[in-house]
């Protein structure tokens, strides 16, 4: 039976804090989401997750679903069992690889092909050949055993015609109906996502977001971000969010740069996931609240304090920059796990501290003073 | 002041229950090093490393001396300090390195030239020009802080002639009376062991392990036996053992093989190090008491049950054959985590019984029944 409940405690202008509950346990929102790609977070293991705060981890449709495969991974126990992780999971649609996987840059060929009723794609890893339906990946997500599934859309980049973008948009309102149509006959027990589409055309992105909201899904994403400028980002955010229902979690796809996190959160979004905090750590870039650095750079060859001062993560309370600049430089994976659990624990502080801000109705002054010292 | 001692506790035959103290705390022998080349043992951290049970680690002089140089980590307050371990460490003399690094295989050119008082050789980095002396070594350990020191020697293969390793072995001898003069001279903190040299006659070895132990140093070692055949391996302990003082300790270098570190016990060598078992687990191998297996192959797939029944270590508690398969199939860094902490642990395991098989008067019994089930 599904256990999902979206709990609104508080309001700071816009910006919300809430409580997620699913069958693996509370998530506080707003929340960051690292993810968990090929059911692991590259480099890191379950225990240290849950060291550093991670409340729920994303894991990759697309790339479950064709290695080990999710019939497998239902035959292990599910996804969870799987990877030893017992807190919520939540899984994309698969739909955003099978979109910017699609091209084979050095064959020139389209690896996807879009149709009304489904896509049809060619694996990276082999070149056989596949078919996403609507109906199919909700399957998929079954088989993971994750507590929330999102709906499969038509991602786009913003490069493209206001016509394009209505005919992408009206694909993906047809199939989250089918999606939603599905999730009410199959009763599953994950909760299900649907995602707001549009391009960076306002009146688009109002429609997606009314049509969408009026699916009743158990929550409302905002998708095709992720390659955008931030004005882009932060216009849209302003055109979808009234759209969306007050009472059910809001969740912006893929975005995940603390400015960006701050002025989405500012407008009302709780969710949010990316890999740039763990991409950036394994090329020596870390995140602190004084900014981003990269530890590869001369001027750490002799730092004897902590990435960060006053960070409780296991880098900072027991290495000095000059160890974890060697270890970046001689290409040791230690190097690569430390920046990582430092990334993601910045993630956990910033998105405790928005949560403690709201609470105490100061979300605004906290967002004024982090950007200054970060973007200085 | 130095703090070293070796207690022979109990003999089983030739092989030995001892216990090495240092300032770092206490090693009990027989032992196994793991190898952190460059201030880490590759994939693992400090806290994993004491969770697994390594007593002392090995460092090698040569990668630290060139990255991040000697000097620098003495700034830092020693390797201990900071690579963030407390432990005993043993550093080698850097001379295999120079040895076994000396050829460029594209170049065709030597980058490495042997003289009577030092050897010269040029960075495999950078192509930067060093020179290494049985005095300058020690001065590039000692910067390190470690607690056993190894003296230079020439590291020679067993292709040879009786004329070269005879030229190569005197070489050795005098830069092992160098470098016991200089100890002496300097009075350094660390321990210093020599090494018996010889190739594969074993005139040139009874003579060198008499000359070596002859000099009184604090521990001997056997070098140039990790290229050479299993046969090469234990007629040349047997000829090497008899000569090596009784009441230090006796360290087999570069040998890691389950089978080989038993027939060396069995000859009573106290102290092994080898980058097997490390190397192995990236490669997908993991060590059991039923043998050595390749988790990536097919066979793994579905495989729900840990990598070995019985073993303590953080991987057989937490996943499948079938996850850790995962993981080394699609190149994820948790998966040869996972195998570097088992191999690990069996090792150390593996000592662990040893120690216990001679406590209780049982080694014979013991080798003779793990080989069997090892080598099925």
């Amino acid at each position: 039976m599904k256990k999902f409940k979206f709990e609104l405690k508080k309001e700071d202008g816009k910006a919300r804090l809430g409580k997620i509950t699913t069958a693996h346990g509370e998530i506080d929102t707003p929340v960051f989401m690292p993810c968990g790609t090929r059911a692991t977070v590259k480099t890191t293991n379950p225990e240290e997750l849950k060291d550093i705060g991670v409340q729920i981890l994303l894991g990759n449709t697309y790339h479950l679903y064709l290695k080990p495969g999710d019939r497998l991974i239902k035959r292990m126990g599910g996804l969870h069992k799987f990877m030893g992780w017992d807190r919520p999971i939540l899984t994309d649609s698969g739909g955003f690889q099978v979109f910017s996987l699609g091209t084979d840059v050095r064959k020139k060929a389209k690896l996807m092909k879009i149709y009304e009723d489904r896509v049809e794609f060619r694996s990276y890893i082999d070149g056989s050949k596949h078919t996403f339906t609507p109906e199919k990946v909700l399957d998929i997500q079954d088989n993971l055993g994750t507590d929330i599934a999102m709906v499969l859309d038509e991602c786009v980049s913003g490069e493209i015609t206001h016509e394009y973008a209505k005919k992408s948009m009206e694909i993906t309102h047809k199939w989250a109906k089918r999606a939603k149509e599905y999730t009410d006959k199959k009763k599953f027990d994950m909760a299900v996502f649907g995602i707001a589409q549009g391009g960076i055309y306002d009146d688009l992105r109002v429609e997606s977001a009314k049509y969408i909201n009026s699916l009743d899904f158990d929550g409302n994403a905002i998708g095709g971000l992720v390659v955008e400028t931030k004005e882009q980002i932060y216009r849209v955010l302003n055109t979808v969010i009234p759209n969306l229902e007050i009472k059910k979690p809001r969740y912006l796809m893929g975005v995940g740069q603390p400015e960006d996190i701050l002025e989405a959160v500012e407008g009302g979004v709780d969710m949010f996931d990316a890999i740039i905090p763990t991409r950036l750590a394994r090329h020596g870039t870390v995140f602190t609240y004084r900014g981003k650095m990269n530890l590869k750079t001369a001027k750490f060859r002799e730092n004897k304090t902590p990435i960060e001062k006053g960070c409780d993560c296991y880098a900072c309370q027991n290495f000095s920059g000059a160890y974890i600049h060697h270890l970046l430089r001689v290409d040791e994976i230690l190097g690569i796990r430390l920046t990582t659990i430092h990334n993601l624990r910045f993630m956990m502080r910033l998105m405790e501290d928005i949560r403690t801000s709201i609470q105490k109705g100061e979300f605004q002054t906290f967002k004024k003073s982090f950007i200054k010292k970060f973007e200085r």
